[in-house]
């Protein structure tokens, strides 16, 4: 079976759809899917209750600072302080097209696998709970390069 | 004979030299090149006409907001509301490497495959006739996956 | 040995983190690594002493507004005119974790081949005695993709 792992860096709205359209793609088609989210790609990840709990000033300035939730998210380009994510989704409304939390769980159900960073949940101070029930595991890169060292299709995003 | 796929995700002039320079390079090297445009990049595929057309009130918004061509294009750092990529224009001509319009010729024929994405095509109100004669194809995620998936090298950009 | 190849096109503390956390744990997993560093990347390569010395007055600017050197990067996100990294610096240190400056000194240590794009050194009139003692060579596009041809992993970062 051949594998495609997507790391996920960022935590836009645009590049989230991107990352979640291939990796549901490809699990149709038969492919083992694996998305490793990283650093501010973690942030689609977040329960939309995460609050601003983690000890330190910094780490809670961070939290208060960073969305919350795949219905949060902006958009890489034409932003416009959240006028172009509000634009975008309703676009993808009108298209009937399914927005990114709708993505995550579709992509659970068609088999894709959600891998959360430990080194970014430590660095930001985000405890597992406070991430979906979407997420199967939580790794760092010595999974993430087993996984990827064995795909067909690796994609940094 | 070796493949490489690259998504060109990004509208930005930089990315898209990076692009271009990768994929006319694997060409001239014997290898099968494919391009896959979508998002943000397929602004790169516009004819410098292509007006302001789509129906719906957000979709005119988008492509009044957009730029039209490869002539027209943002940098990902220092833009300075045009000045990096004026900037940039100049020091290209200076050292006499093409500007991204000609890339997109010389990737055409060196044998270049280009891509379209259709779903946002579709999603941005932009119909075939708004982009150039470069454009090999329109497909969706599964054509691009059924290329990546025989490709040794694949990028997303 | 498998091998794993990262173009390193993005000159951002955030992303440069991820690109050597990835490069180093491949190399410790003794996998063959070689990053290869391009357009804004090739910042993070610069010797803090780097002045503004290339002929031309564009050139010039570009010198000025870049930073020189692993500790001067900016963030992708949140950056707030510089507040972001240096949270982010702080953040790290508390943790323990090494610096880009650092990273990129335990990437040679483990093995990781570092590669200056000679293109982009010729556009922004960035000598060799401008970039660090941890390049190997400089080279183009092609080097890149003779390398990449043979790479398991491929990224663009």
């Amino acid at each position: 079976m051949k594998k495609l792992t997507i790391v996920v860096f960022s935590g836009e709205m645009d590049r989230a759809i991107a990352a979640f359209n291939i990796a549901i793609g490809a699990a149709s088609m038969g492919m083992q899917a694996t998305m490793f989210f990283t650093f501010w790609g973690l942030n689609i990840l977040k329960r939309p209750s995460a609050g601003i709990s983690p000890p330190g000033f910094i780490k809670k300035m961070l939290a208060a600072m960073m969305p919350a939730g795949p219905q949060k998210l902006p958009l890489s380009k034409l932003n416009m302080f959240g006028m172009g994510p509000f634009m975008m989704k309703k676009l993808m409304k009108q298209h009937r097209m399914p927005d990114v939390g709708e993505m995550l769980a579709m992509a659970k159900q068609s088999g894709v696998k959600v891998i959360a960073c430990t080194a970014t949940m430590e660095l930001m101070g985000i405890p597992k709970e406070q991430l979906g029930q979407e997420v199967d595991s939580c790794a760092g890169v010595a999974a993430y390069l087993a996984e990827a060292s064995e795909s067909t299709v690796n994609l940094f995003i």
